[in-house]
Formats: C-alpha cells, sequence, structure tokens
C-alpha cells in the first residue's frame, strides 16, 4: 500500500459514481467498477466500495454544494440491478493494516457527516432509494440521507451483518445512527445487527429503519414525489449559478507539498510536519457579484481546499509523521478583512456554504490522530478564521516580543466575529466555548477583545494560548515540547488527544467519533476478527472462525 | 489468575484500608499492605493498588452509606507518610490478561462512580486531602471526590503520568474528569498528562486540578474546615441508626451459587447461565422501623445485594460465560408491595439508600459485557424493579398462555412508578425512556397501564419485551436465539453492545464507560503498551520500550 492516496478527483474521471441533473433534483448513482479498486487484490464486486469510491463520493458531495445551487434534493440510488450496495469490501478489510482500516473508516465517517451537513446547513437534502440489498455499509450510506425508502420487491432490504459475517462493527456510524437518530428501539436494534439477510418491506418501516416501503410498480414515483417534497422544503436560491471546482494546484515532492496558501515541510527525521499557511495578498472583493467570479481562486475557499487536502494527504500518507506544526504567515488585517466580508454576506448561499466548508476542514483537524501545536511567531496572522487553528491544537505557543534581527511584527492573535459560534466542534460548541468550559467569563472576556491584536502575554493571560515564551527561551522550549511529543507511544497520544479534545456536551457527531470508532478500532485489533483464524481473515474461505469465547 | 476473586469482605478483615469516625466525619485511610496482593508476582508498593484493594474500597463506600447514616463527610486520605497513592500497581497490570485489565478498570470505574453517587444523591460527600504524590489511578481517586485539598509542602503533588510512563491512559474516569468534571482547559490538560512528576502548590489550582493548595502548618485545620463545611449542606438524618451489613449467604458449587433470592447456574457446554431471582415470601413490614429491624434481611436490600454480588462474580470468574439468562419466580404482588413500600418512604433515609443501590446494581448490569436476555415465563415475578432486568437485557421473550401441563399462572409484566424514573441509566433516562427514544408516548402509554398485569401478547404490543411466542414455539425461538449468540464473536458481540444499550444523551459516566474505556482498551491491546517491547512490559526494567511510530 506504498502507492499514494490521491483526494482529488473530478466527475470526468469518477469510475464508481454518475451524476445526473433535472432541476432542483439531482441523481448520484452508485454504480462501482468492480475492476478499478484502489490497490489490487480485491474487485469491487456487488457495488462494495473502498477508499476510492469514497474519495469520488466525497467530491461529488462537495461539488454537489458549490457547483449546483441549484440542487435542492439528492437523490441517491444504485447503478446496478439487484443490488443497492454491499458496504465495504471485505476482501479489502481483511487485507489492510489496521491503520488503513482506521483511517478508511475515519474518512468514510466524515464524508457521511458531510451528506448530514449539507442537508442541516445548506438546505441541499439527501434522499436514498434503495432496490435491492443495502448491507452493511451500503445501509450506513442510507442512514446518512434525510429519507430511505424501501423497494418493496420481496428481495430489497436492508442490514447490518457485520457481527455474524465479520465480526466486527459497523464502523461508519451505522449502530449510532439506528439508535441515535432513527431511533430503533435497543432490542430490535440487537435483532436487526444479528440478521444477515436483514430486514425487508414493513417491517423495516415498523423497526424504524427505513421511511417508506413501497411496491415496485410504484416505487419511481414515489421517489419523486419525496424529491419534490424535501425540496420544497430548501432554501436554495432559485437561480444561483454555481462555481467551478477547478484543480487545486500543489507541486508534490518527496518532502513537501506546496499549494498557493498552504506549504507543507516534511523533516523525516524527527518525524514531524510544518504545515505553513499563507494570509491573503489581495483585500477581499468589492462585492458578492465578486466573489462568485473569483469562485474557487476566493482566498478563503482556495486555502480550504487546499488545507483539506493537505490534511487528507498527510493524514493518509504520511502515518509516520506523529506531530504536525502550524504556521501562517501574512498580514492579520486582511485575514480579518475576510471574516468580515464573509460575515457581512452569509445569507449569500456561497459565501454560506464556505463557512460551513472552513467548519468541516477544521473538523477534520479535530479528529486527525496527530499531535498538534501551534507555533504563533512575528509575520504570522493567526486572526479570526485562522486562529481557530491555535484553538484546534493540542498545545500552542506564542512569542514574546521578536527574534533577534527580525523586524516583522510582534506575534499577536486577532480575534473575529467568526470565533464564536460559526465553526461549531462536532460537540455543537465554538472551540472557544469549548476551551473555557471551566470559565465562560472567559469567553465572554474573549469576546470584549474582538478585533484588537492581542499580544503574547495578553493571549497567556486570557487563556487563548498554552504558553508565551520570550526568544532567549524560544528555541529550547519549543524543542524540549517537540522532543518529549515524538517520545510517547503514538497509540497512548491518539487516545489521550481523542479523549481531551472533546470536552462538554455530545452529539451524535462525537460518540461516532469517540465511542463507535474507538470500539471498533478495538475490535479491529481483536484476534477473533483479524487473526489468522478471525472472521474477516477467513470470510469466504469456507472454513468458519475459530473464536475465542472469553467476554472481555 | 484462576482463583475465584471474592467481592465479600468487612471492615476486621481490611488489609488495605481503616476506617475512622468521629461524629458527622469518617475517615477513609489507604494505608496498603504491600504484601497483600491479590495474586502473586507484584508487592503493592507506595500505596498502589490492585483488584483486592479496591474491593475493600467498594465494601467500605457501601457500608459508609448503609452502616453510618450520621456520617456526612468521607475523608479519603493516605496512611502512609510521604505518598498518597501511586495509582494501580504498574506490575500487576503487566502481568495480567487484557480481559482481567479490562475487568479491573471497569470495576475500579463503578466504585469511583459510587463514590460520587453518594455524595449527588445520599448526602453523603467525600473529600480527598492529599499529602505526598498523588499519582495515576491515585489522582483518580481524589478526582472522584467533590473536593481535593493538597498540601503546599513542595512535595505533594497529583500527576496522570500514565501515558509518558506507560504508554496507556488513565483508565479509569481520570481523562473525562479531568475534562469535564474539573473543566480543566484542554491543553494545559495536555500538558498536564505529559508531566511525569505532576504538578504541585498554587499551580495546580491554577490549572483546576484541585480546589486547595494549602501549607502544611495549616493542613489538618484546612482538612477539619472543609469536612465540616460540607457536612453541613448534607440532608443526611441527625440522629438515625445504621443498619449492619451481615455476610451474604450463599452456597458456590462448581456449577451453580445459591443465595437466598438468586439463583446461578451454568451450562459449560453452552456457555450460558441462568439467573433466577425469586420473589419475596413475605409482605413488606408493617412500618419505616420494621424496615429498620429486618436490616439487611429486608427483602430488596437483601436481594439488591445478592444480586449485585452475583453480577460481580459472574464478571470476573466466568468470563467464558458468554449469555446470561435472567428468569424469575414469585408473587408479582408481593413485589409491588416492596416498591410501593419503598416510594411512599423514599424519604426515610434506609429506603433512598436502598433506591439507590438498585440503581447502581442495575446500572452495572448495563455495562456488563455479556449477552444478556429475559425469558418472562408462568410463575415469574417481573413487575415493577425486577422488570427493569427485563429492560436491561439485549432482547425479552415472554411466553403467550402456558407451558402444556403447567398450571402456573401465565406471564405477565407489571409496571410500578419506579419504571418511570427511580432507576435511571448512566445516559440519565430510564431504561423506559431510553427504550422508547423514538416514540415518548410510547412511555406515556406504558404509564398508564402502572400497576396493570400485562399479557404476552399486551407487552409485545406495547414494545415492553422483545418477542411473545406461544409454547409450541418458544422451545424453538429461544433455542435459535441462544445458538446463534453463541456463535459470534465475543468481541464484536461486545462492542455491538456497549454501542446499542446507551441510546440518547452522553453523561460524563457514559463518556468515561463509552469513549474513555473502549480508547483504554484499543491501547491495552497495541504493542506499543503490552508487546514484548512495549512500555508496561519493559516499565522498570532500564529499558526503553520500542515504539512503532505508525498513527493509526
Amino acid at each position: 500500500m506504498a502507492k499514494r492516496i490521491d483526494f482529488q478527483t473530478e466527475p470526468s474521471r469518477y469510475r464508481h459514481w454518475k451524476l445526473k441533473f433535472d432541476g432542483d433534483v439531482a441523481e448520484l448513482i452508485m454504480d462501482v467498477d468492480e475492476t478499478a479498486g484502489l490497490f489490487d487484490g480485491y474487485q469491487l464486486k456487488l457495488n462494495s466500495y473502498d477508499l476510492g469510491v469514497d474519495i469520488e463520493l466525497n467530491d461529488a458531495v462537495q461539488r454537489l454544494r458549490f457547483e449546483h445551487p441549484e440542487v435542492k434534493t439528492v437523490v441517491l440510488k444504485s447503478g446496478k440491478d439487484r443490488v443497492f450496495c454491499a458496504g465495504a469490501n471485505i476482501r479489502m478489510l481483511a487485507g489492510s493494516t489496521h491503520a488503513h482500516k482506521v483511517n478508511f473508516c475515519k474518512f468514510t465517517n466524515e464524508t457521511r457527516n458531510s451528506m448530514e451537513d449539507a442537508s442541516a446547513n445548506s438546505g441541499q437534502k439527501y434522499m436514498c432509494a434503495v432496490r435491492g440489498s443495502a448491507a452493511g455499509g451500503g445501509y450506513e450510506l442510507a442512514l446518512a440521507t434525510d429519507h430511505i425508502l424501501l423497494a418493496d420487491d420481496g428481495n430489497s432490504s436492508v442490514s447490518l451483518p457485520e457481527l455474524p459475517l465479520l465480526a466486527v462493527l459497523p464502523g461508519t456510524g451505522g449502530l449510532t445512527r439506528v439508535t441515535d437518530k432513527r431511533k430503533v428501539r435497543r432490542d430490535l436494534a440487537d435483532a436487526f445487527c444479528t440478521v444477515e439477510e436483514g430486514v425487508r418491506g414493513t417491517r423495516a418501516v415498523k423497526w424504524r429503519l427505513v421511511d417508506q416501503s413501497v411496491p415496485n410498480s410504484k416505487f419511481e414515483q414515489a421517489v419523486k414525489d419525496t424529491a419534490k417534497k424535501l425540496a420544497s422544503t430548501s432554501d436554495r436560491p432559485a437561480d444561483a449559478k454555481g462555481i467551478a471546482f477547478t484543480p487545486i494546484e500543489r507541486n508534490i515532492e518527496d518532502d513537501a507539498v506546496t499549494y498557493s496558501g498552504v506549504k507543507i515541510e516534511i523533516d523525516r527525521a524527527t518525524r514531524r510536519a510544518t504545515l505553513t499557511i499563507t494570509g491573503p495578498s489581495e483585500p477581499p472583493p468589492a462585492s458578492v457579484a465578486d466573489m462568485h467570479k473569483q469562485g474557487a481562486q476566493f482566498w478563503p475557499l482556495r486555502l480550504a481546499r487546499e488545507l483539506d487536502d493537505a490534511i487528507l494527504h498527510m493524514r493518509l500518507n504520511e502515518a509516520e509523521v506523529g506531530v504536525w506544526i502550524f504556521k501562517t504567515q501574512g498580514e492579520a488585517a486582511q485575514v480579518l478583512a475576510y471574516d468580515k466580508f464573509l460575515e457581512a454576506n452569509k445569507d449569500n448561499w456561497l459565501a454560506r456554504e464556505i463557512l460551513h466548508f472552513w467548519k468541516r476542514t477544521l473538523k477534520r483537524i479535530d479528529v486527525t490522530s496527530r499531535s498538534l501545536v501551534a507555533l504563533v511567531e512575528p509575520g504570522s496572522c493567526f486572526a479570526g478564521t485562522l486562529a481557530e487553528i491555535v484553538f484546534a491544537c493540542d498545545r500552542s505557543f506564542m512569542l514574546v516580543g521578536s527574534f533577534q534581527g527580525d523586524n516583522r511584527p510582534a506575534a499577536a492573535i486577532t480575534l473575529s466575529n467568526l470565533n464564536f459560534g460559526a465553526y461549531p466542534m462536532s460537540n455543537d460548541l465554538s472551540r472557544l466555548a469549548t476551551r473555557f468550559l471551566g470559565e465562560p467569563e472567559s469567553v465572554e472576556a474573549a469576546k470584549a477583545q474582538t478585533g484588537k491584536p492581542l499580544d503574547a502575554e495578553t493571549c497567556e493571560e486570557m487563556g487563548l494560548v498554552t504558553s508565551a515564551f520570550d526568544h532567549i527561551d524560544w528555541d529550547d522550549e519549543v524543542r524540549i515540547f517537540l522532543e518529549e511529543r515524538s517520545s510517547y507511544s503514538a497509540d497512548g497520544l491518539t487516545g489521550m488527544e481523542q479523549n481531551l479534545r472533546f470536552a462538554g456536551p455530545e452529539t451524535m457527531e462525537t460518540k461516532i467519533f469517540g465511542r463507535l470508532t474507538a470500539w471498533q478500532n478495538w475490535i479491529f485489533q481483536r484476534p477473533n476478527a483479524a487473526g489468522a483464524e478471525g472472521a474477516l481473515k477467513r470470510y469466504g474461505s469456507g472454513v468458519k472462525a475459530n473464536f475465542n469465547p472469553e467476554r472481555v
């Protein structure tokens, strides 16, 4: 699995998905090319998927929001005759490393969450038309939509057969969405998860697993009706024109990836990466019309796309780079001007999409299993939206004054209104509200300083950064922190960070990433699943798995 | 580790704890006998603990509530000179099986939760006087109290050094209580968890890790003052007399344990246990005074103690018995009469304690990693409090009518007021509210039937049981379910059940059992911790652990 996984694609290159447009309804058709797996060693039969299939889905979901403001309902369906989707490919799972399985699940979870985000926040509703069997990850795809129609044809069914077939859990939110989104009764959920062949027809409705069971003869019409009904609830604009997601510019070298506004530099000896973000070089456009004209080149959108790609690239392709150091360079005032522009125009569909895109990208940082540190240095522009990165980090260090012989302006953090609610974490609180859970008055104190450049000592005093050091101590303090961090167990760090980052309320999303994912990771390692005689390894071999019956 | 672990003890047999009483303040003094470990192969140095130490603590916490109504504040302290508590014994952890580590953590978590339960619900406040170092599990003990005093003597400190020392997480709620109970800022929490030597003095207060830092000379007085202050907030009775926790009667055989009101029968071939609970043989006492006179023999209390012991015994000593079948026999009317008695007297301190004891025992069932099924048959008495067991199970089956030639009364479930809030799950909802999360009207419908015996078909219709079968289908249906259950992976079942049982809101407790525990279980298996070159194995050997740097 040494080849680089690329998260960039576009509809003309899709192998597994088709998009069809008809006014305010789009069809997102899963039609997996079984010969086009991301890796060798398996065939994507029965509309099963691997990471490559999901990379295309993620791309499609993003483009639907930005390139198609006219689309109010997305109908997810299968392009195959007798199967909706068989879920994650089992041979792929069986042949994957533990790390790949975990990262694969994380990304698929993020993609499904982004479908729900479109529905909740940008009036682009998702519905699912299930004909044939929707098994495991196939049903989990359906669960991520607002409305599930199931054909009542004696064949179509929904199922989560992971436990009986593979000895693992549905790893993409299935259990959580069954209990917490669809609110299926726990004993029925338990029964459902053990019925390999799944549940069909009216029973699926009765158990709350789907919303409608419709005879074949009326299926197409019911799908149309529901799509229209969902579209009628949308607040998307009637006659807006989308913007084109032009290809991201990037230059990939062995130890560096350079985008227009993000630069990744990897130090392999110390296993650290520095991600440097460059602020805007131009002021924001004069009008919303000009923003639309700039399209994908509009600085906040361009940067969000680049940062998103950078995060995914580093996560999947650079697993041993355990510490990410975030830096910025540029003019804070310019960053803040863009924040103001977005805030002032947040009712415009495109500005709204950009704000939600930033929200999702920042959430990707939150659930990234790397140690994250922000170095706030002279010449940096951690302001407003970019200051969120400081608050997303496990630690942040800020320089008091200047380095010797450096005449860039001293480090400052400036808050904008967007730091107070525009970018909720998955716990539904802002990063500052989460940070100051024990002292809500500190959130108010920070709000009162909005727009003012706050120097290092002030930021430390206000609790906005972990520590402020002057140039005499800086190098040593940062070095010691980085060296210590590298000395710890990668797994221990992941577990610790995932527990410390999400104080406060839990949501379905935190349950999926915190509870379900952790259990799934545990099970993915257990001999009963992953061992030589485990269910994943023996699936399809004709030999039954050999289980250790001990309950842990 | 083949010897049977016994959860029954009493103060005269304690090896590790001392209790001192002074009016409304009790001292709970940890003074671990390093030679008295539960297993061979380690010494409990520096007030470190193993399961045996915690079994005594659990006993003490229980007795403080029942035997000492006069105690309003419990002061947790160390009996050693220069150390408070070094946490879970590392050699014990290093030598334990994965299953033992996980079960050990579960029990210690439950014990700490029961301290918080005493404080929240029965006016018995816990505080902690830390002199010396409170490290890892030692600090986690302190975290479970309402108030932490730390001696400011240049030596006393609190720490969670698990990550740097052992490559594991603080497994007994530490991370969650730091972020969610004490609301420590996440970057300070992150820093705290990497400082091996811990945090002392005023910094510990500033970081919210402790409540007070007090110079040695004023320490004793400050402890006294705080104890009195906490006691003054208590609603415990001034002049009540406690009841004695007389030894539980039980008879332990190879494949059976028989208590007065609970019988465990193990079928080793199928790896199933049947737990049969017998209803009361006498009506409730005429008055509260009579209840006090009956003391530990009062049926609901006697049964709770027996059931609690049975659960712990089965969990720790019978790991391969993967399915627990719950049955009852007796008169529902009698069970309901006790429910009425407890409800009518719930302001009496003893009745209150009994209700909370049942709550905690039912919660133990909820987090037990076994498949749980209730068989509701003729002659059973799943009514009120005992009906909670049906709702705690993963599945429940109920017989319609009678078995042939059986003249016991047909199966019925009768609800009491106690089913609607007296026994919240760890998500803070009643089992019925959790069950009917998607259809709250079903809770109301159930409430309207309170006091009426509901037959099998009605219960199935109302969603109170999973399925109702007549005598023709019963044997086959139950057999098929049990056989299927036995065929699944033990780990997969555990992960599935833990995800399906707790729909709805999350609390600190569900975070601890769901999120933190799952991550800890994951890490406990990772080579970086548990492998031959891992940190747990190499601790104290002088050889550094060899970590795989890959981030998962």
